[in-house]
C-alpha cells in the first residue's frame, strides 16, 4: 500500500499559471476566440497538467493490460476465455484495432499481462501476471485485498518503467470484463445494475438477463464497501482494471496526461478518481462507449467525453483516437499564427 | 452550365458489391462486430464510392475557398473585410488552423481566390476569382445568373486541375460568410430566418438581431426560387459557396469521397444536394457546427456529423479532423487480421 499512498501523494493541481498563459495565447490566434471549441480546452488541459504552456504531445503510448475473469464460468460473455490469449497474441503481431489505430495517431502499444489465466508464451509481453486469473465474484472475492493492492501498485511499476511518454492511453482485453466494471460501477454509483449494465461484446436478450442477475448476486456475496476503492476493487474487480488505476495514478503524479478508452478503462479510472480525486484533472474521456455503465463513470467523475461513435471494442482504441485530437489541440496551440505575428486585424472594437 | 449537366451525368451510385465485400471483411476481423461503430460505417461507405472493398485514404487534400460578401457593409460580421485577404496570406504561409490542421493529418491544402475583393499577391493562390466580391444582397442579387453558374463550374475545373485526389475536403474563408449560408438554407429548406442564424465569428445581441433583419429582408428583395437551386445561389449566396458546391460534384463525378467542414460548406453541399440528391452517398459530414443553420442542412441531406466539438471556425478544419477519422477507419478494414489469419476463436455458437 505504501506505494500507492506515495504516488497519490505526489499528484499535485493543475498549473493555473500555465493554463492561463495557453488561454492567453489561444485568445490572440488568427481565429476569433474559442472558435476550435474544445480543440482549444484540450490543449489549455495539457498546458495544466504539464505545466508548459506550449506543450507538444511526444511519445505516445498506450498501455493495454489483459486479464481473465473467473465470472466468465456463469455464462456472461459471448466469447470463451480462450479468446483473451489469443488476441494478447493478435496484439504482439501488430495486427490488432489497437495496433492499426496506435500506428495511425504513431503511439506506440505497450501489452501486459495483469492475470491472463494462461502464460503468454512470447518475450514482447510485460509479463506482470499477479494471478492466472480472478474467481468467480458469485461465490468469492474476485481477489484477495493484497492482490488488490499488488494490481494497483504494478500498473504504477509499469509506468514508471517506460521511458519518454508525453502521453497515456489506457486499455483492455479480457473476456468477461464488462461484468466487474458494470459490478464496480454500481458498487460505487449506487445506480441499480441495469443501468450500468450492457451487452458486452454482443450478448441475447437471455444472456443479457442472466448477466445483470451475475452482477447482482455478485454485489450481494461480497458487499464491497463503496467508500473503499480497493475492497471494491478486490472484491468484484479484475487485475487489468486495478492495473489501469496504478498506470493513471503514477501517470497524474508525473503530470503526464491519461486518456481513457471505454467502459473498462473507464472503472479503471474510477477506482483512481475514488482513491485521489484531483484524478479528475489529469484524466481525458476519449469517447462515450456503448455500455451504458460507462456514461454512469464519467457522470461520476465529471469528464466529458471527446467522441461518440458507437464504439465498444476497448484495447485502447478510442484512447487512440482521443489522444490524436489532443494533439491536434496542442498543435493549434503552437503552430498557429497570432493576431499580430500574422499582421492579421482584430475584431472591430464595438463589438 | 453544359460542364455542371456533364459533371451531375457522371456521378453513379454507390457499388453495392464493393460495401458488402468490406463489410463482409469488417465482419471477420478480429473484434467483436460492429464494435468499432462509425468507424466501420466510414470504411463501408468510402468501399462504394470509390468502388474499392479494401479502399485506402491517399492524398489528402484540402480545398480552402476564399471570397467576399457585399452585405458585410450591414454590420453583420464582427470582423472587418480586410481580414479575408489577410487571412488567406495567412493560408499561403501554413501559419492559419487549417494549415496546422492540415499537417496534422498529412493532407495538402489548395488555396483558391474564388471572389476576394481585393488582388492576392502572391504565385501560390489558385486565382480563379469570379467578381471582387458579391452585391449586398440587401439592395440585390448577390451575383447574376451566369456568375452563379460560373462559380459552380470553376469549382468543377479547380478539382479536375489537381493530380492525386483521394479524398476532399471543402472549407471557406470570407468575412460575411454565414449570413449567405442563412439565407440558402432558409430559402431551401423554408426553415425561419431564425432558426438558421447563429453568432458567426462572434456579435452580440444587438448585431445578432440585425443580422436576421438582414437576411429575412435579403429572402424579400431577391424572392430565390427554393426548387432551383442556382436561383438561390445566385440571389443570396457567394462565390465561394458556388465554387465548393462545384468542387463537391467533380469529387463525386469522379468517385471521390467529399467530406463536408461546417455551415459554409454545409450550405455548398446543400446547393450540391438539390443539384443532384445522389450526392448524399458521397459526401462526410466531419462535424457539426456550432451555428444552428448548419444542423438543419445535415438533417435536410441526412448525413449524420462524425464530431461534435463546438468549433466555428471553418477553412476546412472540422473537415480535416473528419478525414483522420475516414482514414482511421479505411485502415481498420485494410490493416486490421481476420479471426482465421489470427487464430481467434469466434463467437461461441450458441449466441
Amino acid at each position: 500500500m505504501e506505494k500507492i499512498k506515495t504516488t497519490i501523494g505526489k499528484i499535485e493541481t493543475l498549473d493555473k499559471d500555465a493554463m492561463e498563459k495557453a488561454k492567453k495565447r489561444q485568445d490572440f490566434l488568427t481565429k476569433p476566440r474559442e472558435s476550435l471549441g474544445v480543440l482549444e480546452d484540450l490543449s489549455i488541459k495539457v498546458a495544466g497538467i504539464t505545466g508548459n504552456p506550449m506543450p507538444e504531445i511526444k511519445d505516445k503510448v498506450v498501455i493495454t493490460m489483459a486479464a481473465d475473469h473467473g465470472v466468465v464460468e456463469e455464462g456472461v460473455s459471448a466469447y470463451p476465455q480462450e479468446v483473451t490469449p489469443q488476441m494478447v497474441y493478435n496484439f504482439l503481431r501488430g495486427s490488432a484495432g489497437i495496433n492499426v489505430l496506435a500506428r495511425h495517431i504513431g503511439a506506440r502499444v505497450v501489452v501486459v499481462d495483469m492475470g491472463v489465466a494462461t502464460d503468454i508464451d512470447n518475450s514482447e509481453i510485460v509479463n506482470k501476471k499477479v494471478a492466472y486469473g480472478t474467481k468467480n465474484i458469485v461465490k468469492e472475492p474476485a481477489m484477495a485485498r493484497d492482490e488488490g493492492i499488488r494490481s494497483i501498485e504494478t500498473g504504477i511499476e509499469v509506468f514508471e518503467n517506460l521511458s519518454c511518454v508525453g502521453i497515456v492511453g489506457i486499455g483492455d482485453m479480457g473476456i468477461g470484463n464488462t461484468t466487474p466494471s458494470s459490478a464496480i460501477t454500481a458498487a460505487i454509483t449506487s445506480k441499480s445494475v441495469g443501468e450500468v449494465t450492457g451487452r458486452g461484446t454482443g450478448i441475447d436478450d437471455e444472456r443479457y438477463e442472466n448477466k445483470v442477475r451475475v452482477i447482482e448476486k455478485s454485489l450481494e456475496v461480497n458487499n464491497p464497501d463503496p467508500k473503499d476503492p480497493i475492497d471494491v476493487l478486490a472484491k468484484v474487480g479484475g487485475f487489468e482494471i486495478g492495473g489501469m488505476a496504478g498506470v493513471a495514478l503514477a501517470a497524474a503524479a508525473n503530470r503526464i496526461p491519461v486518456v481513457i478508452d471505454g467502459f473498462i478503462s473507464g472503472a479503471a479510472a474510477l477506482i483512481a478518481y475514488e482513491l485521489e480525486p484531483k484524478m479528475k484533472d489529469f484524466m481525458f474521456a476519449s469517447h462515450c462507449s456503448v455500455e451504458s455503465g460507462h456514461k454512469v463513470i464519467l457522470d461520476h467523475i465529471g469528464l466529458e467525453p471527446l467522441l461518440d461513435l458507437n464504439l465498444r471494442l476497448g484495447e485502447g482504441t478510442g484512447a487512440a483516437l482521443g489522444i490524436n485530437l489532443i494533439d491536434a489541440g496542442c498543435k493549434i496551440l503552437t503552430e498557429m499564427a497570432t493576431f499580430e505575428s500574422a499582421g492579421v486585424s482584430e475584431k472591430s472594437e464595438n463589438q
